[in-house]
């Protein structure tokens, strides 16, 4: 059993495959730091919400799922300018930690580079638990209910961030209008 | 009658639609403030002009159409790193203001989140007047002229700054040759 | 009582006064966001300390003061460039807050100013209970150990951090030798 | 006669030592760009005001001064990283400008380094009309009425700009205090 | 004859192109400046070496092809905000020089509005010799042998420099899963 | 014998104690980084030199003293906003090294806790043989011809660096009059 593992992911937004994420590491480590990366990035059109409102929505699902909040912690964490001296801002963001956790090929070689245990999270249903696939779903008026624990979906409708999404693809599409 | 409206663009560059656009907004306020936004950008081909040169083009433009230099104010306003602090940073760069007009969903979303008043700005002939369209044209060599106020033209041809959209359409293309 | 209220300040180090407020703050809102200033320095005579490290310093005195884990949460924000865009920063990093808790004249305005409900915290022996104090004994030599909880003191002389303050010194007073 | 003058300054606040500034460039050129430098920074002791505070207070000295304003600019520039990038970072954000009036050693050594003409300005005054006294008197209560103009007063009192320079100056002080 | 020469790349990675390109200049400078560009970037698919993995490779090629050291200076250079800026920068980073190669278009640009000398270089099979066609043969799992100096192809397979770039090409397309 | 050893400074201006560390390094190290940090500051009182000047005063002095050109590599290095990033920075502008030299407890620290082996460089003259001694002596006209080796004096008498230091010094004092 790990100490401590280190869990990085944007959450735009947090969604079953996320939380089943969640529930394998703490079997593995006693504690677990979730990174909230990009944290300065929202109102993008793949960036849709702040680090704040990443946070809630994890803390909501994980309190429901019934996570001991003891047992976890989450840190928002920006982007660095240059990807080498990214895994020194995480590590200088968080407190010490023993295995990484992580599917992405980059964060893998930047931690492996860098000396740390780094280790696979068993994927379930990948097509659908996608942050892509559910922020394509919104845009497109396609039901996601299913994708995201509750709590997500209940916050999200909450601050009417589905409206937002929305608006963040007009912008984009009305670029030549007057603000063009 | 509002006391003073604020007014975001790029402008890259002025058009005939911007023109209408502050001419209908000095109808409803006192004072408007002109936001030149993205204003560090220049020499990229959806930014080819300097805040310098947009400032010089808007107050040809306005000279020339009869408008009073003490009901406007052109403020150039750098990017911020994150949406969500963009508003702060405009407040920040302009004078106290009353209302904001803008069809953009993104700024309409961000300045009604901070609690300002929106309003929409009539459209007119937006199809043509649009800044992606002026500079599509620039590129393939089409006819703008009739797209822009004849001091904007006229400035624009004088900075030869046609020659430079294409130059920076040659770059991106080239990017594989020596300096790629 | 509040529903959840925001406490910022930079804890380098965390110490007893920072304790008292956290409590003092507890018997007033259901929840609690430290908010962790400066999060981006580090091993600087001002501000000796990562973000990680001050993390778990205040962890491990707010588990050992029998604190319950889900009343507070931990939340890292790095400077932005300008003052007047700090409020926007400290927004989007956290989840929404009821009201701001500071003695800071500059972050009580700022706060104020954006529309804030602002609240004093009661101050307890602030003339020892206070970080520039604090760092000033570690870099004298002096006894600092009775003003901080015990877990701070432990996990500050488990990481060297001592030795880090006074190393810290010895760069700046050696500026004119080869490394200047 | 020049075509057009460039004027840099902070204008923290702006006095009658600027306002004779601008009226004696103004005989000497038809139109003058006034560049608000440190356009980022507010809050702080050294730059207590943003630039849409400046570019107000500006705006109405120059209005009650009898100064036509379609002779002038204001231009708020941000600072750079660098010394050696700012003149070209004012050349992107300006219109052009054919000669420098400054009294600044630094600037006006950075200006001639790239090949403008840079001429001095007649001081009047000196010892009072300067920001850094003006803020001092603010700071300990004594009379600056007389060191800016009207409207500067009246401005600065409206926005209750004096309490913020002795708020900013009570943060420094209590440094050591809950927030340090 | 010229005395310095400057000579821009981002040389992702160095090839027999940018290697003719040396020689060329050579023959008419004294002295060659190679300004490494985008200096701060690296682990991105269109920028995959470090500034320092692109300085070694540099350095092995030019001592093999008999290029006496004290001829040529390698400077990396990050890039700036602003393209208008871009040039003060280079020159700040660079010794003294009095000519740049270059067959950029916006590189071109740039340094002639700042009053500098710009020269063609001769191209040699610039199809083959691109940076953007070894990448893509990487990425394809195509020859690129033929397309770069001998020390350059075993410089990055020593650090497995080919495997990277398909990890990044895998990271973009698993945008999806976890990590999104 | 160490395969490439770094020396980090910033070498405002470049001294003989510099000279005498570099000679005493090449004794331990087939080849030499030195690494010219804080790049990108210039015309400032500390940092009074740009990079590109301080790697041509190096470059002169190190071929004046003989030293075989294809042993030593000048590498600018800008700074990063945190200290934890620092050395990740040096690495990814640098090629691989296998010790670093240096004498600043900072860097010592940073170097050792990122698994570096650290070795300190014997001082020589080290109350003369300083930068900040050489600053003072030019401001104050005092003479500081025998601290730095001929060539150096030389260039920076060329580019009239003295005066620029007076001029840096004079902006400083007048921070009170019309730029304030």
């Amino acid at each position: 059993m790990f100490r401590r593992a280190l869990f990085v992911g944007r959450f735009q937004p947090f969604h079953k495959g996320h939380l089943y994420a969640v529930q394998h590491i703490l079997k593995e480590a006693e504690e677990l730091i979730i990174v909230i990366g990009s944290a300065e990035k929202s109102h993008e059109l793949d960036n849709p919400f702040t680090a704040g409102e990443r946070m809630e929505m994890i803390r909501r699902a994980l309190r429901s799922a019934g996570i001991d909040p003891s047992r976890y912690l989450l840190v928002p964490v920006p982007d660095v300018q240059a990807h080498t001296t990214w895994v020194s801002q995480v590590v200088a963001y968080t407190p010490h930690f023993d295995v990484v956790y992580t599917n992405q090929a980059l964060t893998r070689r930047l931690f492996l580079e860098s000396g740390y245990e780094v280790r696979e999270i068993p994927l379930y249903r990948r097509e659908e638990y996608s942050a892509t696939e559910i922020r394509r779903r919104i845009l497109e008026g396609e039901d996601w209910r299913g994708l995201v624990p509750k709590e997500v979906w209940d916050f999200i409708r909450g601050i009417k961030g589905d409206e937002r999404v929305r608006d963040l693809a007009r912008t984009d599409k009305a670029e030549g209008a007057l603000g063009g």
